[in-house]
């Protein structure tokens, strides 16, 4: 059948075993995008046309349990008050509130491939970025440069900056930018990271990337990257913002020494909702107190700002005020966690651990590919008439991606280009001057979707040229 | 009138201009609280009798309105997916999401008595606390320590402990605890606090207090002491997770340095919600960008750790990396926030915009009086009785303190005493081992409520003191 056809979509759809997942989820109907209002509008037809929602890689959908999982979170606050902090409710599928963290860690931990003591739901991620960097950036004399890409998600380039000024340290020498090795194609190839890592290999005390970079979707061999930079005495962390419930990840395997993300993109736990950490066990570890000639020692470990979520839970209401570390990841806490954002994630794991990422990597290979072999005829096409108006500047190795592909609009393009597809119902997103980024989520996109992506952005790509 | 009859509560309540604002909240009742399920149980008589919940202290109760905007907020991420971000809807009062965290600030400020630019909602109470101490404890040779209580929150303390680790520097020698002078009486006197600022005056970096102590329910003279210690060089800043939203507070004119605080107490905003942060404006201005000989000289302004959220609007989707601070308290956001959590905090300002903290301070120290000549009165018939359970160690003055009364119980009747409140339906807070604290607010609390614990109270303490 004619992979460009609407039947074979229709067909991909049929036969994909994770197709029933789309319906935990809620898709905005292009009249729900249209209007500048929340209650419906009566008097429009086609209401119920969903829309093309691609932008998953920005802001994940709602799952349809999250309502009720509010709900009744606000429930128990409502009739509990405090003391929703520590009665179990017989009703209810969620934890008393002093263990909400403790709840969500084990299926979290799957997602990142990782032990459950290895992973923390807690605050943001450039906060948890900085947290890390607080625990595990100690520059020496001989050691002290942080190596990240030159094209960094800017928060990250942010946090490292003011890292080494608080350290006294000059950035212009002591943060190395990987810069692609030609201007024309930014995609960092393993060996050139590598390059780089050693030629600052005895001076770096740190290197920070992202598992699947915002611009280019270009997903990085995090186990052989970090294997490199840690066989040089560099200490390795990832920035999963677009990697975490988009990609299979290791982190417990690869040895990762820390990872942060934040749950608002592929994970779907709505707008700025709270962020995840990873802490290597080797680096959670919390020795016993000595007992010496003059009483109790201090426990060992890794040095950390502290809080008291940070510390055992009996030491918590104690007012003997000795900070004594969870051991793993829980350690690093902070603060108690919001209730309302934890209890979106519950309603997002509860949706994640009916399949596995490895089930969704399946689909997510099979409806990437399909979006680039539909962008690969638009291509022919466009070349045959009046010229290609965009070029894929994601790695065309499925290895070496994850859902997202980026496009490189011709200049001049994008706003119209943008214009159209909304008209279209069909969302995705824009980084200016010329990109946009198309992100098919395993979970809830549909190889319809993808098709009706290509078709709206066909007529997009040839309007925007008209006008040009 | 009988101070001690029911009518008198009654009449109070009548009398109380403030009265209509426990309406808009809502109160557990009896059979709300008694029941280990969410849903109601319709074979329970007075299942309308409502609780006595004293322990707004701890966590605050939910605005009437919390649930509807919640439901707005995920409407708008249903319907509109990553549009929420910037697209205004016209019948919701929520701002779109890349600007919840200014649409919070101006009511916000008028709670702390800053201007805006002073405060940002963000992150987490102790979190803030490091942000601002990264930002402002920069220990020198000459000023190395932090001043707090020897009682401060475990959280506090474990806070600055890891900050003067952090540092290299030797926690006994530099960790200054304030304790009372005597074992007896935990209250700590400004006269006694000044003294012992002016022991350390000249080696500290720090003074670190709270605005209301979380235990003795003390109100500090936050002026004063602002001021004193400032006047020797040293940089202060206040923890309000017990102030906030409880006595009238003016941090600009106090001329405070910084100042953070939780809004899941006194500010209703939900178990574990998003904190705040005041950064007085001398300390967030930015400087213009100098152009010198070599171009543009960067901005110049109060380091700290940074994040693409505390970067001018403009920079945030740019892809130059350069980190614009926004000036004022906004510069020190680190990520995007919370919008559930934001949501909160909306609705409960517009219970708050309704009245003005000196209002709120009117009435809560009626209740509070009230509350002390009722237990005065207890004590008085305890004593002629089979002698007095429980003494009073929040201070007697009003100026002295908030809403809260701590009352200390004879040895070994805190678990029966807080068994028969529960029975009774009452909600106050424990602290082991001996400590219970009981908190009217005066947006929701009623003088009946107060004379409903103190008849709950007298029964409790009489079938404590029968047991043991
Ligand atoms: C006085 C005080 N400081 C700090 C905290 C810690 O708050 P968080 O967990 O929000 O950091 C609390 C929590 O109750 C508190 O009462
Ligand atoms: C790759 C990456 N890093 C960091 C961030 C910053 O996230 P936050 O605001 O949650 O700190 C983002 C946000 O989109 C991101 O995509």
């Amino acid at each position: 059948m004619d992979i460009n056809s609407r039947e074979h979509a229709k067909q991909q759809d049929e036969q994909d075993p994770l197709r029933h997942f789309r319906r935990q989820f809620i898709i905005p109907s292009q009249a729900d995008l249209a209007r500048k209002t929340l209650k419906h509008d009566t008097n429009h037809h086609n209401q119920n046309e969903e829309s093309t929602y691609l932008c998953g890689n920005s802001l994940g959908l709602q799952p349809a349990h999250t309502r009720t999982y509010l709900e009744r979170y606000l429930d128990t606050w409502a009739s509990k008050g405090v003391y929703g902090h520590f009665k179990p409710i017989d009703d209810s599928n969620l934890a008393p509130w002093m263990n909400v963290d403790d709840d969500v860690v084990e299926d979290m931990a799957k997602i990142v491939g990782a032990k459950s003591s290895e992973v923390a739901i807690m605050q943001t991620l450039t906060m948890n970025l900085h947290l890390m960097m607080l625990a595990f950036f100690k520059p020496t004399k001989q050691r002290w440069k942080i190596i990240l890409e030159g094209k960094a998600f800017p928060s990250d380039h942010y946090a490292v900056e003011s890292q080494l000024r608080h350290h006294g340290l000059d950035v212009d020498e002591s943060m190395i930018l990987i810069e692609p090795p030609s201007k024309d194609n930014p995609i960092l190839s393993t060996e050139h990271i590598l390059s780089i890592i050693d030629e600052h290999a005895s001076e770096t005390a740190l290197l920070l990337l992202p598992g699947v970079q915002f611009y280019t979707g270009q997903l990085f061999d995090m186990n052989s990257i970090t294997a490199y930079a840690q066989s040089k005495g560099i200490t390795v962390g990832w920035d999963l913002a677009h990697a975490v419930g988009n990609v299979p990840l290791q982190l417990h395997d690869w040895n990762v020494d820390f990872a942060v993300w934040c749950t608002y993109k592929y994970m779907n736990c709505g707008p700025g909702s709270i962020g995840g950490c990873f802490v290597h066990e080797r680096h959670g570890r919390v020795s016993p107190r000595a007992v010496g000639a003059d009483g109790e020692d201090p426990a060992e470990y890794r040095p950390r700002m502290a809080g008291w979520w940070g510390s055992s839970k009996s030491s918590r209401f104690a007012m003997t005020n000795r900070f004594e570390p969870i051991p793993g990841a829980a350690g690093f806490q902070i603060s108690n966690p919001s209730v309302a954002d934890i209890t979106s994630v519950r309603a997002s794991l509860d949706v994640f651990k009916q399949t596995s990422m490895e089930e969704l990597r399946q689909k997510s290979l099979k409806l990437t590919q399909y979006l680039e072999d539909l962008l690969a005829g638009l291509t022919l096409e466009q070349e045959n008439g009046s010229g290609a108006c965009f070029s894929t500047i994601t790695p065309a190795d499925p290895a070496q991606r994850g859902a997202q592909l980026s496009v490189l609009l011709k200049p001049g393009l994008l706003d119209s280009v943008m214009d159209s597809l909304e008209e279209d119902g069909v969302v995705v997103d824009e980084r200016r001057p010329d990109v946009i980024r198309i992100a098919p989520a395993p979970l809830y996109n549909s190889f319809m979707d993808v098709f009706n992506f290509v078709r709206a952005f066909r007529q997009a790509c040839e309007k925007a040229t008209a006008i040009s």
